[in-house]
C-alpha cells in the first residue's frame, strides 16, 4: 500500500494511492491503524490533489558511514556502534520541489538513502521486540549534504539541515521487505550511487532497536539508514533521482 | 508576561500566568498575537491545572561554546562561527519532572543555559531585520549532556538527546532585556556555574540572525545559547536548578 499526504480544497489529508486515485483516509491520526480505515467511498483523481511530503516528522534521525565503501571514499572507518545525527525537520520537501544551493557551500552532495517511517511509539525495544512491528512504511530519501561545512563544523548538524536538504518520495510504501532492496542515485540520468541494503553495517532492524534505546521514536519520525559509495557534487540545474527498489523515485 | 501550557480537564491550552492565577488565552495558535487575547475573563488557580513544558518545538537549535571560560574546560578552543547542533525534541521535560540517568552513561552533566522562543516564523534574516522582532520570550534550559558519549561519539546528538535530558522552565517570560542576566546554576543547593549572558561569544540577536541563514525557524522553536564554566557530573537523587535572573527556576 502507498500512503501519501495531500492537499484538496484547501484541506489537508492522507491518503493511499492506487492506480490513478487517491483514497481518503478518515482517521490518518493513527497511521498504523490506516488499513482498517481504508476505505473505497471516498476518492479522488491523483490530478485533483497537490501533494505533500507524505509525513511529518517530529525528528529526523541519521546514521552516518552505514556502507562500508562510503565510510571509505570519505576516509573515515567502520563504526562500532551508529554514528546518529539530526536532520531540522525543515529541510523537508518532496517530488518536484527544487533543492537550493546555499550560497555558504560549494560543494553541496547527494545522498540516496532508504528511509523508515516509524508507525508506532516506541522506547527501548528489547531483543524479544520485533522492531518491524513499529514500522509504517519505507521512503525515499536524499541526504543532501553540504560536504564543505560537514568537514568544516565537524558537527553534522548545519551541513545537513538547510532548506530543502531533505526530498523524500511522493508514497511511503508499507509493504516492503528491505533486507536486500537497491538503492540507485542518477544525476543527469547518469548512475552515481548503486548499492544494495544488504551491505548496511547495522541492519533496519538493529537501527530502529539501537535508536529507541537512545530517544523515544513518535509516529512520523524518519530513521534513514545511510548511504551507499558514490556521492558527487550536485550543480545548478542538475537533475537528481533516488531510486529504490519497490518504493520509487525522488528527484 | 508569563506564559504556559496546561491540561485542564483533559484540555490542553496555553496561558498567562499571574499570581495565583493562570488567564486563559483563546487563541493560542499564534503565539505573538497572546498579547492581544490576553483576557481576564477566563481563568483558573493555579492549583486547578497541571503545567506542561510552555512549548512543543518543532526543533530545538544548541549552540555549543559559547561561553569561552566554558570552551576552555572542555579543552576546546573559541568557535569563530556558532558551533550548532539540535536536540531532540523527545527530550523535553519540565519543573518536577526528573532527569533519568541513561544506562549508557558514565558521566551526565548539567549545563544551565539561557533559551529563545522563536515566535514569529523567521528565515534569512539580513543586518535590516531586528531579531528581536521574531522572539516570542525566554525560558531556563538545562542541556543535560552525557559528556563520555559526547567525547566517544564526536557527533553530540546522541549524547544531548536522551528522554528528559531538556528540562525548560514552566514560564516563558516575554519581557526580558537578555544583554546581562545572571545565570546559576546549583546542584544540590551548590552553586556549580555562575555566568552572565554579556559573556557569551555570540549574542541573542546575532545567534537568531546566524540561525535562521542556516534553516527557517518556526514558531515555537527553541534556541538555546550555550552554558558558563562549571559542569559538573550529576548522580541518582541530586536536585539540579537553573536560575535565570527575571525568568525563573528550573530543578
Amino acid at each position: 500500500m502507498k500512503i501519501c499526504r495531500f492537499i484538496h480544497d484547501g484541506v489537508i489529508n492522507n491518503g493511499v494511492v492506487k492506480d490513478d486515485f487517491v483514497f481518503l483516509l478518515k482517521d490518518s491520526k493513527n497511521l498504523l491503524q490506516i488499513q482498517r480505515n481504508f476505505s473505497r467511498a471516498s476518492y479522488l483523481k491523483k490530478s485533483e490533489v497537490i501533494f505533500l511530503p507524505p509525513v511529518k516528522p517530529s525528528k529526523i534521525v541519521c546514521v552516518g558511514r552505514n556502507y562500508a565503501e562510503h565510510a571509505a571514499e570519505l576516509g573515515n572507518e567502520i563504526p562500532k556502534e551508529p554514528v546518529l545525527f539530526l536532520k531540522a525537520p525543515t529541510s523537508i520537501i518532496t517530488q518536484g520541489d527544487e533543492i537550493i544551493i546555499p550560497k555558504q557551500s560549494n560543494q553541496v552532495e547527494h545522498e540516496g538513502e532508504l528511509a523508515v517511517v516509524i508507525g508506532r511509539e516506541c522506547k527501548n525495544l528489547t531483543e524479544k521486540d520485533n522492531p518491524y512491528d513499529f514500522v509504517l512504511g519505507y521512503i525515499c530519501l536524499n541526504d543532501v549534504t553540504a560536504r564543505d561545512l560537514q568537514h568544516k563544523d565537524v558537527q553534522f548538524t548545519r551541513a545537513k539541515s538547510f532548506d530543502t536538504f531533505c526530498p523524500v518520495g511522493l508514497f511511503i510504501e508499507t509493504e516492503l521487505d528491505v533486507s536486500d532492496l537497491r538503492v540507485t542515485t542518477k544525476v543527469n540520468n547518469v548512475i552515481k550511487q548503486d548499492g544494495k541494503t544488504s551491505q548496511m553495517v547495522f541492519s533496519v532492524p538493529f537501527l530502529i532497536r539501537y535508536i529507541s534505546n537512545q530517544m523515544t521514536l513518535r509516529i512520523g519520525d524518519i530513521i534513514t539508514t545511510g548511504t551507499p559509495s558514490g556521492v558527487s557534487k550536485l550543480n545548478d540545474g542538475d537533475v537528481c533521482e533516488v531510486e529504490i527498489e519497490g518504493i520509487g523515485i525522488v528527484k
